[in-house]
């Protein structure tokens, strides 16, 4: 089969290997749609270390192809969704309610990482019984692929940041998860979102998933905005959805006494992230800082697949860009050069 | 001024009372708007007990007429919006997160219990500093006072309902406490919200405040259909709307193992509530049955007036009859005996 | 090899059964202590319906004599603790945080239930990696064995339960359950525990494992004097360690306004267990009812051989027989029967 | 009435002052006992800023002398502790859960910060119905003295931390605070307690109080040796009880992936407090940072002398020296430069 891989730092490329073969819990899935994330570019870049022809892409959706003896909740033809993550669900971290951190830290992240990715003609699930959900019918293919990551990660901000029923919440970065954590936001009943952003078309996106609020951190400072649009008290949570030391570093400023700083993104850089000592309350204002990484499970796909047929969220608003998979390598390069304001490019494979 | 009363058991009008005075904590409130509630005749009718010319109501906004020397936060000529509930902040119930325990079970209910109500020209506000909230400018008063008591009761359904975004929820009649429960369950992000109502107008409101489904109980078997449009499974959460020994029971069935059942209903008859044993799992199914009394206070209060300024929900829907105050004979006997299907009336106080 | 069976509804005796063989995630243990449940005796007498030839028993520690080609953790020889419930992992009830509901309600309960219990000579585990837990060599085997049911049992009481440090707590029944639930509270920091109880050698262990105060029920009024021991205002959790409608009432009673009602009895009669009406407040009390079954699991299992590592609690003293397994039907007489005044009966098997 | 103050930076004293009036919600203490904190030194050497004859102390206990004309719950002649934080507890950060964060950050803290302190004769108390606490007759002062501050920051430490039974906990620092979140952390039910500490004096305290393992920095590396101490994983949760940088990036490193950061440290200096970036799993290994500032209030008073009452922790292990209150400025002295193994330093007033 077909492969787009990692082939050594910096260098992709489509290569041919074995259709995988499931072991007694696994399942092996025919990809029907992908979406590529920021995230693959910090791999390809070195983020995790050198691989070599490692397949690329945690986002897809498809058709089981075969099951190992074990599986017993899916069959062959079964149209399925599989999380980004893919946790070992027995681990002493997963009965403790931490299943993205089976097997030590991130450990339930594993595809293009710990092994092959999704964007290739078919993919390995392993604990599949765990790991898939079955995808309604009304829920087309390009909508579901928005549950396996962006969906998850971004509503997981929201709802690592405690937010009540009309509390104040400030969006930090409103790319593909921060304009997810905004959705999220929304639907945990904020009363105030405040979406901070730049690019035009994530601004507008932004007040479509439910800012109410948009400020520019190019023209407005935005600690002081925050404030003013608080009454001088800050938010009751603040997202964290870019990963930088600056932005955290914000984050930590407009939360209010009591409140939380929630973080979904990845920091990639420096041997520290920096607490402003003072606004942090010099360690005594109960401002709790929060991280995770996007929760999978059988549960949690089909509890997100429920938001999407009832319409609560449309993910398919960010869909910017369509290619098919025979395009992968124009589409990884709009996507890691962010060409033409695109916010997330979908992969069609070939039926 | 004029006040309107129960005079005793099963007997309403109207007597004239003094202007009240504060006490230094305390302030008056000169009342504009107010909403009659199924609770009130409760009161009539003996349900806390005998009672004396004890003015009635306990929904009401206005401006304020005098504060005591200690009240900092508020002066007079603010709009206000007082909770229903008024609790003892300092009280140790109050300190441990139960506010509306203060004093005693239930102890934080004083309007229209243990001193007179709101049902009069101005009235009385304890600890006014804690228990009073400023209107917002583009709030108007027959909005705002929905959050007395409708928003916070029902909001606190879905709240003490633990659900998870994407989860399922039904909601056990959708009177207006109920109707609220439905837009509450609908802001904490539950995927699927069933309905159980069979009034026309209550499940044509039941819809726009967020129910998926209506299930009614008049033509279908509530547990059968519930069950059926959870997979068999039962939802995350049950909101008990009512306060029936039926209802509630109807609610432990439909709740799967590891959900909670949330009352918001004021049981008032019988010894007992009945937990049907078998299907509670015989005290071992992890369905955990939570309640609790209107939460008030002024931040309740002000993250309620957010829900409203950003227009997450329209209480005043609800609004089917409008009354002047001296119409309230009148108004009380259309609430009282639920007449021309009315869900809330409105009480509009001379300028 | 042989097993203790319940071989119809009332009878008990022993049967020849083959050595079990592991699927590809299971392992088979050789037993070597065991400990007799007041719930075999529900089974034996048809609390779970009609069973053949079923093996019972659902507390043991053993070496592991086999394990499944995909088991990693573990491998023969390693001597390992089981807990009574041994869950499905990977199913949406544990994915959930709900383990022990984990293919239905109390689904997590195989052993003696959907499959042969652990009275044999050898038996068998599901999901070996994720349900069983090394024995560390300071910890015999004979206190390691309290961990399947009574420390986890016990212990989930007064972690459900919501005890604050320095609260009140009253333990309802000092069976072996209700006490482990006494040394629960203890180890969750209450600042005063009371014991409900009127055999006397289980009030002495009551005081043992923590209790500051003992009511006797045959002597006292327990609500009364609860309410006397807390100033009038009830404590702040009741564990039900009993499952009976009377402690159940009494339970809630006990219990004050904010306060938690936390289950660990079976209730094994009747259509309904019955709350209290005014006691619980009407329903607006803010009093939780929180049930639950046995946790199971390798984390939780390792847990609580921590606290026997570090003497936090020594469960032996609740064993107050001790026998061979050749034995059993004397052993399973005493507990049945409750005679002798026994608390624990340990099982000993042949090395 | 005599007062001990801090005359300006750098600069303590005795001063001559009027005894204080109350307001009507406020009462005065005569006082009778009283503890020197560490943070009266960082106040002393400007840590708030500059003050002119502002009375030190936050930690005392005496005999209610008068009392405003709202006070309900107390009268003169009564025995009562008062928390070193006293919040204004109708505010909206109280009604939040935040108390200590009433009015601003850290804006419970009044006593010798935004109000006159607790050494002298006589001093003041706001909102007393809700700050102060009657001492139980069999608690001696000089023992509820502890409650002020030590047991309630040490013990909110072990409270944040989230520790489950059969946890694994790390204190950083075994000072007073961090003495007493070790015995917070026993009575959360912790399995593993290891304290960090070097001065011989303080290791046998925390042996005392629950430490199961010391790792002493002087001679070992603490990361290596608490990783080793729980098989390479990391502790549930790691309580910062020194407020440095240093300290702060060693909890973060000890605490595995899906555990508690809990700081009771004051963070003196710097504009930064640093996380290790990697160690904290980018920002994605569901590590959580929980800060908080002393609770106070009648409730938690309550519930620590209870603590007190029923032994489970006798904090008077701490006192190392006694002196009049005559002798302030030598005891002072001896606190300020950590004299002679100095760990608590109690302050006894003339009859």
């Amino acid at each position: 089969m077909k492969a787009f891989v990692m082939k050594e730092i910096g260098k992709v490329g489509f290569v041919e290997k074995p259709v995988p073969q499931p072991g007694p819990n696994d399942a092996i899935v025919r990809t029907t749609r992908a979406l590529i994330c920021t995230s693959d570019s910090h791999t390809v870049d070195g983020g995790i270390g050198p691989r070599e022809d490692l397949t690329l892409g945690h986002e897809a959706v498809g058709v089981v192809h075969a099951t190992g003896s074990e599986v017993k909740a899916f069959k062959p033809g079964d149209r399925v969704v599989v999380g980004a993550i893919t946790p070992d669900w027995g681990s002493p971290a997963a009965q403790d309610g931490y299943s993205s951190q089976s097997g030590g830290p991130l450990g339930g992240w594993k595809f293009s990482n710990t092994k092959d990715g999704v964007f290739a003609e078919y993919f390995h699930v392993n604990d599949a019984d765990a790991n898939m959900a079955r995808i309604p019918d009304t829920v087309p293919d390009e909508m579901a692929v928005y549950c396996c990551d962006m969906l998850s990660t971004g509503f997981m901000g929201a709802e690592k940041g405690n937010i009540p029923i009309g509390g104040t919440v400030a969006v930090i970065a409103q790319g593909p998860v921060g304009l997810m954590s905004t959705a999220g936001a929304k639907l945990r009943g904020a009363g105030l979102i405040i979406g901070v952003e730049s690019v035009p078309r994530r601004k507008e996106l932004a007040r479509s998933y439910g800012a109410d609020e948009i400020v520019d951190f190019t023209t407005e400072d935005v600690v002081e905005r925050v404030l003013e649009l608080t009454g001088g008290e800050g938010v009751d949570t603040a997202i964290e959805a870019l990963g930088a030391d600056a932005t955290f570093q914000t984050a930590v400023k407009v939360t209010k006494p009591g409140g939380t700083v929630s973080n979904t993104g990845y920091f990639g850089e420096g041997e520290f992230v920096r607490i402003p000592r003072v606004e942090w309350g010099v360690g005594m204002a109960d401002k709790t800082i929060a991280t995770g990484l996007c929760p999978g499970g059988r549960l949690r796909m089909e509890r997100l697949l429920r938001i999407l047929e009832t319409k609560r969220v449309d993910p398919t608003l960010m869909t910017t860009h369509t290619f098919g998979f025979d395009e992968m390598e124009q589409a990884f390069e709009v996507s890691d050069k962010k060409l033409d304001e695109v916010v997330k490019p979908l992969i069609v494979f070939a039926a």
